[in-house]
């Protein structure tokens, strides 16, 4: 008779290169057929960064990786766990070990629900990846599901549990969703390490030689406060200069707005959309299953673009080739609560020069970008990290750490105005006729980057 | 007045992020209007590597950021070659610093005429993605070739010319195409990086060091011998590790098999491609414009495939599944000489277990694949790479470098019969049926990795 | 008739492997003749941060390599000067490259002055390695001077003016001594690819790449803020994680002790030093020679350690063991301005234990340790950091920056009371007669490593 | 009743950071009292590489962090082996961690007999590193001993023979000392990263997840060859490049003839050497003590070296400057053949410039040096590396790797005449006197580094 399947182990450990971090480490049958499953595999056709790519052109890696990396970092975290702070060895506070595999699951599965350039295409068609997340590994007709049924009746659910943080054990929910967790730490060291940029280095071995399981969840042994400041600021330089960049945020609203055009336009030609975005059609009338989601990815959106360079509309058409071809929008700070009526006015000046500000303008603001953010004062559900003295005295991290200190609770970020790139070129503020004119009134606006 | 195009330099440097290079630095104006043309645009969405993805998951890096790599390459190669070699300081056996924006044109668009998963596309289409660069470059109606023919009338011809190794300057064209030149050094390291292997690292910067112009082209002070001799041994490592993985190859003959069934469906079919491939339908019907070309990418491919999960066809159908969901042919190493009937009588195993041989299986010879080795021997075209004494004295590396005389001339890589997974399933095997034995006396004939 | 000695370059450019900077470039006669001089050779047997290597076994590197680096450095400085910012391009403002010799000589031998276990020994002999760098280089006697003064007539004192800061241009007075100059960039990155932290780590390409030369000396561009930020924030780490690591100051208070016995014992043992320590009797004496202080390296201390271990004198005879063989006093934190009174009690049970207190106990504040740090508002005569706009406005740094306002003006490090390892040993706890209960006395005031 | 001291673990694992290796983990009392003994202690004070760090500044490294390093790498080694291939999970061929403690001691002293400049010492003074290594272990005066003695009688004798290799298990043997042994990994990973050359780097990782123990000791998974050749090849290259580099043996040669006259010297001068070199005494007397041998170190050598700056003797004052200040010896390779006569002549010519042929020209050959190298062919006691089929067959390594049967049994190396630098001096060369007829003589012998 053979062994239940959530025992079974692979005959030989199974690896995957890994330039973050050098392998991949499989061990359970379930996990290799969790990975082998379709909707894990759409993973690899869904970048990581979105728009980022256009500014970090080595960041083109995709969300498939990012789960592979976050599965890697939640074993190695079980691993410690198990070796020196097992229930067996340390009473109820420790870990419980029969909790691996649901781990593993939950960080191998946690971005299951994301779609292409996810956080624009929710924001047009009131799609919620994290509502799909749960969707897929609960749903019987998905392959993620049966396999995790075949683990246990009630699994998949106890997975889903897990990513919603409704799961009854606080260790497992806060290595994969806490202020530091095994899909932030993964996220982190990868954008880093494919950006080319250095900020995101933090020394994860130290940490994961740090970190504790306790009975309200997970903390850090006092030693290790460096490295977790450390990290806090890696995460803070990352979203400054990595994710608020302000030319992905310029591709970010030009996709936008032409994922907006379409949407208008598909309830007066319908016909058009037939032929060049058939898999985007039940988007369109927000009426969509599991399956219609399950089958987009970002080639399916660039195919639907690229087809639409031929369109009639010309704004549908225009904003379509600015995408496909890089032409952000250039932008400017300001300053939201003093410059409302100089924004309308700026509004004006670019309408004046012949473009419909509706599609060619745009504000945007980086902490509205759903990247979140260190902020324990504002959002109180966040969990604190907490240090652990010899005692087992705890001290949240900013009692002890200025830097942290500095950040913590602190909005980061700013507001940017943005507009077509024609609005501040010199060759065109130099003509002599009206429209010369108004570029140069625009460009009078902006000084030193800022609106003025 | 303004200063001629070809002299505009950038006001201020621009760089880009660069995980391999750490920056790219660009300074000419051609050369930033070059990047932001849609021709080179579009290399975002091709990847460098095709299916080794599937194998190496990190290795989701475009043709767009090798493309920038190469540029870089040569703009530093011509930086030494000004600083030190130059006409003025040496002779004319020096650089010509007035070559300089052709070779960077010629490094940034040497890539540009490639496709999707660009041999096997060639394979079944019979396209040719050296011709096509060269028309990119040449025709009238692209960006890139308005670009080229500001700077001077004839311009795009002799860029072309350099990338078709007919340019009269043989230290420009060896730049772009010899044994060691720019392309080969991006990619080794770039792909190495991605993948995240270390076999492709070597020591950019001292072969830079020791890179000297000559009449005949480039050649190398002989104290760099052993870093050119550790850059042939990572090629050779990247190519046998990497480049000829079996699971990739394996992913790339079931996209040949699947590109062959669209094809030879279409014409029984067509309004079926009508709505799901559109544009790849001037490839069916081997009779596209350069145009069609371009508006090809990896996302068409794929969203084609994604249409074709629904065919009717069960074939494409399937085929389309495996590829998307990655579920590789598997194989084993057989000897071609000596085993071609065996070959032969295992098509007929696997028609008996119920595949059809054509689109099931395959011969594939990794020596076939056109990733170009070190063969001096064979191919007599080759350049050698030459090293140089204090006295002027070339001598041909393989003469002086023990490692190099033991890969050169030598055919490397290997000869593997792929077939579906399910031959040598365990399960499948011990079935006590017809179907059982068929199994059992398939995989009988492999033993260690090898037909027998 | 061959060039003035001040203009003759190498042949060929003469590199030298670093791992931190890849290759040092030397391409002047005279610079290759002050790395060949018999004062910086000797820097080879100095390491660069004494104590430190006995926590971070890696950290064995040389004051020299040190040296060679912050050369490698400005020379990147002048080069990126010379191409964009020269006062030929940009006027009065900019670069005059004749600075360029003068910058490189003081940048190599801006340490030429230290000693072995620099700030120790200083402080027991009253030596000073500012002082005693002017020396080296305006004495006629040493190689150094030499090959300045072949340069022409009071290049000697030029260059010891620009460490000593009364240099007239300011530019260069920077690149080698502010609050971030290449002294400081090297050793943060050296120190910390030789200990194996990553804290160290900052982005030196786009520090240098926004480097500008101003009339007061040097800033950098605003876009370059975040770069400058990390450098700091590096520093912070680097200070408290590695510098003022609490038991390389456990090795540096022991060798404090030991050459203070040594000193103690000369008057009245004099013949024994003469066997045993013969450079060091200068010293001793307080009566030394530059040509005396040149001799001395870390081998020749520990050489005379060594012997010690033999010396009938009890104290030296053990303190010298306890320093070669790696025995650090231990130590806990305490607040210097309620716990005197306790230190004096700790200080008794010590010496209750059987050790005299004066050789075995030291109090030890970080902050006191000559590193130092970004404290604008304490000292005035701080350079501040200071950042450009693109139309020249200038802002210092911690007005732009929240974690550097965080750590600007802030006293860093702690105080520690230090004591033998024995005292908190459980073993000598456990006796149940009287040490024993000295031991435990002595244990029972620390507590989470804080004095009680 | 507490644990046997072989069986005592750290309350919490004791880590030491480490730039190769990250970490290294210490679990066993046993290891952190070795390392803190004063013989493992003084290995801090001898730097691994020798005179090689004059040429490769960086590589200040010296045998301690090796040491720990080779420590490591056999730690995990066990743990691999313990985890998967243990004799109660795959029988007699398997691996039995009862023998762990027996490895990891035997790694971590297996070069506790290393001297200053060990190679040039021995060869001048008779000494015998491993004979001394054997030595240490097993007197009863050495803390080592002492240490090892208590684990249980018969240890100490037992971790000499894994490092002599009579020990009877050959696991334990080879994980130490074999073509591919843990010592030979840590030195060439960590001479590479010290040097800052990339040529030593290869993928560690795979090789241990490649490793497998069998009953005649340790051999790979036949996946493995590509990591195991790239491992030969990496040592090749080391080898090449760095361990032979002429300008270290050119320091070498200088060395072997300061200590030569030295030697010579003390038996008409004892007083001299009682002053400056008292701790060498035993040695020039070749009648030593292991104590005296436990007392030697590079300062040790470096401190003579400076006091005999002073000597009266004009060779050994001018040789100990040559060392100091690191003036190497020039040389250029010759064919030991053909050219016996020829070297005779250079050697008469080098005496008429002034120069004592016996202390200022040398013959040396890189394959002399007592680095190892792969040459299965001439030294039968090698253990060859073996490579296992899935079916247990085992395979010779050059067998299946072209790159393996290029290099096996190939001497590699050069030989080289070395003499002063003044010989190739232009400037003496350009003296129209008979001196200059001198040098131009010898001059005229050397073409491209070559004896003609």
């Amino acid at each position: 008779m053979s062994l239940a399947y959530k025992y079974q182990m692979l005959p030989v450990e199974k690896v995957f290169r890994d330039p973050v971090h050098n392998y991949i480490h499989v061990n359970h049958q379930v996990i290799l057929d969790l990975i082998n499953s379709k909707e894990v595999q759409r993973l690899r056709r869904i970048k990581q960064l979105g728009t980022s790519s256009f500014t970090f052109h080595g960041a083109e890696h995709s969300r498939f990786s990012h789960s592979l990396g976050v599965y890697e970092i939640t074993r190695q975290i079980c691993d410690i766990f198990k070796q020196t702070y097992s229930i067996e060895k340390i009473g109820e506070e420790g870990w419980d070990d029969s909790q691996r595999l649901i781990a593993l699951c939950a960080a191998l599965l946690h971005d299951i629900g994301h779609g292409p350039y996810s956080h624009t295409f929710e924001h047009i068609f009131h799609t919620d990846h994290e509502q799909i997340t749960e969707a897929i590994i609960t749903s019987p007709q998905t392959e993620v599901y049966q396999i995790l049924n075949r683990v246990e009746a009630g699994f998949p659910e106890k997975v889903a549990s897990v990513i919603t943080k409704t799961y009854p054990n606080p260790q497992v929910v806060q290595m994969i969703s806490s202020q530091i967790d095994a899909d932030r730490m993964d996220y982190l060291l990868r954008d880093a390490y494919y950006t080319g940029t250095k900020y995101g280095t933090f020394d994860l071995t130290r940490i994961l030689q740090m970190i504790r399981p306790c009975k309200s969840g997970i903390v850090f042994a006092m030693e290790g406060m460096h490295a977790v400041e450390d990290y806090i600021v890696s995460r803070y330089q990352m979203h400054i200069q990595v994710y608020f960049h302000p030319s992905s945020r310029g591709m970010e609203v030009g996709l936008e707005h032409l994922l907006n055009r379409a949407h208008e336009l598909f309830f007066a030609e319908k016909e058009m959309f037939q032929n060049t975005a058939q898999l985007l059609i039940p988007f369109f009338r927000e009426n969509f299953t599991l399956e219609d989601y399950l089958r987009l990815d970002d080639g399916v959106l660039n195919t639907a673009f690229n087809l639409w360079t031929e369109a009639n509309d010309p704004v549908l058409n225009d904003l379509s080739r600015r995408f496909l071809n890089r032409k952000p929008l250039k932008s400017c700070r300001f300053e939201p609560e003093t410059q409302e009526n100089l924004i309308e006015t700026m509004g004006h000046i670019v309408e004046k020069a012949g473009f419909n500000p509706n599609y060619y303008t745009a504000i945007n603001s980086s902490y509205d970008l759903p990247y979140d953010f260190y902020q324990p004062k504002l959002e109180k559900h966040r969990t604190q990290i907490e240090l652990q003295q010899n005692d087992g005295t705890l001290t949240e991290l900013s009692q002890i750490s200025q830097l942290v200190a500095a950040l913590a609770g602190q909005e980061q970020g700013d507001h940017r105005f943005y507009f077509p790139k024609e609005m501040i070129d010199p060759k065109l503020q130099n003509d002599s006729d009206l429209f010369g004119e108004t570029y140069r009134l625009f460009a009078s606006h902006i000084h030193n980057g800022e609106l003025i």
